[in-house]
């Protein structure tokens, strides 16, 4: 027997969906989740696919998340919309705020979307591709579980710390990257785990603070920032926006209060969103997109250059067709999951 | 004789501002520049302080900066402010965009303050820094002259890219951080050539695309993204949000344009405030920055860790009474800039 099976995109929507429902997440819920695992299949981002559905579901068997939580808006002040998600996932909570926070950037230049009392367990880019294919600029930060040390420590304390960036592009899907602030995701370093595998050396360091390739050693030990003290400066950066600045937890303070269900982290997430075209004297979106087309054609015309993004949009012109694979063992648990 | 020269920072700051004046420049962009280069020869931030005067003259001498220049604010929506340079060096561009963003970050909770037609040869920390001590957060990003290879490229395409970020603190300075996109400042590379110094393993490439540890090599070839892609990602989301965003320069552009003058180069830069009061339901600053402490302290209870602009404020302690040292080549080179 293949040790592993191939899905079609509608298969990973109806065996997210239907799981997401017989676990008890509401059809709001189930469809906003159903939406981020799918996509991330349909881009081959492994790691926030199917990979995730047994996390979503076991945080909602072990009560940490209310899988029926339905999310409020509030204006905070005319350039800041707040969204309390009541105990639930984010995606729902995001869905919810998108359409004030699009309408206030537009109105007002520039807003920012404040999440809280959430939990977040999907890939930050969606959010920033769906703004900026609106057109609008996109920044997107959210903390986790405490895994990375501080610049000089050897402890983990902050989160990985994701930021993405979305930029609306004409005639192309958006230019859009989300990455941890640590050198790895917390995903890449356990399907290494998972696949019998030694992690890179830089990703990690031991629970004694050495340097190691043993993905069960850096799991129990702290990741590192990327680039050095820098990346550990945006992951602070991070803790700060998505904890301090809108009343939420830290990365460490969501470690702490975590029941160990092995599911989703609690804590906050603040998205900003510019309109370019209030960015200029005059307002000339099509003239500003056309000038990063610029750009962006003076890095491809380097050999070995490509542009953020464009490995999921390949896969996204694939998936389609061909289908997606996941491990035969993932699937199988998700479909007991989902019961019969 | 001593091949150093030992100043107060009142004569740092009297030599500053006769020197600028003795060339043209108009007292308010004087007294702006007087007080970026003051700042940080206090602080020990020697590579932006009178290391950067001669490069100020020299772009004055040249026609290539307007010594003269009057800033002019326009609003460009309810969040977002931008002042026209007017062709003139950015200190008094921000000086005079500063208090209509302070304005409007504690009306609409966050706003931009985006500056056109400047000439950027400050570093970024002093304007974080000045709006953290307003109990505002902040995002300071401006591009260079294009030094820095994309992801997988080998020719230079950005600049350098500073991003600064300033969080306020009770009873404490801001935290403030000011770094570069590339893995080390370009002023690094220079310095190793001139004490005939091989640089670290990747930092830059040569002509050729190659690693090398030789700084001329370096500075013929190409600088690198701190942490490699993500670091490179950095810089490309400054080039998009100090150029096409706020319809200005990229790095190339800039280089392409440049006179060759040795000073300042051209470009766009882009400043966002929040106001954390606005970003909490009830408003409840002192208890967010309460909060933030309670982080800090958690990094620095872990030995070998300290905060971002710590050494900063360390050398801000001294120099008020140890004063401050420049090389005599250094010091004789801008007395004979100011004249008699």
């Amino acid at each position: 027997m293949s040790e592993q099976v191939r899905l079609t995109l509608e298969e990973v929507r109806g065996l997210t969906h239907d799981t997401l429902r017989a676990n008890g997440l509401s059809a709001a819920h189930a469809d906003a989740i159903t939406e981020v695992i799918t996509a991330a299949e349909r881009d081959e981002c492994k790691s926030h696919g199917l990979f995730r559905l047994p996390g979503y579901i076991a945080s909602v068997r072990s009560g940490k998340v209310r899988p029926d939580a339905v999310p409020t808006v509030e204006v905070l002040a005319p350039s800041v919309v707040r969204v309390d998600g009541g105990g639930g996932y984010a995606p729902l909570a995001f869905r919810t705020g998108l359409p004030h926070l699009v309408e206030r950037a537009r109105s007002q230049g520039l807003a920012a979307l404040v999440m809280n009392h959430i939990f977040n367990f999907q890939a930050l880019w969606p959010e920033a591709e769906t703004l900026a294919s609106q057109g609008l600029v996109a920044f997107v930060y959210t903390s986790s579980f405490s895994y990375v040390a501080p610049a000089g420590g050897t402890k983990p304390l902050f989160g990985t710390n994701p930021m993405a960036f979305g930029w609306p592009r004409a005639g192309h899907p958006p230019l859009v990257f989300d990455q941890a602030s640590s050198v790895s995701a917390r995903g890449e370093i356990q399907i290494h785990l998972r696949d019998g595998k030694q992690i890179p050396e830089g990703w990690a360091i031991d629970p004694d603070g050495k340097p190691t390739t043993d993905p069960a050693a850096a799991l129990a030990g702290a990741q590192l920032g990327f680039g050095g003290y820098k990346g550990a400066s945006i992951a602070l950066m991070v803790e700060l926006l998505a904890g301090a600045l809108i009343g939420d937890l830290f990365g460490f303070e969501t470690t702490e209060r975590d029941n160990g269900d092995g599911g989703a982290p609690a804590g906050g997430e603040l998205v900003i969103a510019i309109d370019p075209a209030r960015c200029v004297k005059g307002g000339d979106r099509a003239g500003q997109l056309a000038h990063a087309e610029q750009l962006f054609a003076r890095i491809l015309e380097q050999p070995g250059t490509r542009l953020p993004s464009e490995r999921r949009y390949r896969a996204r012109e694939r998936t389609p067709t061909e289908g997606i694979v996941i491990p035969r063992s993932l699937h199988d648990e998700i479909v007991s999951l989902r019961g019969s």
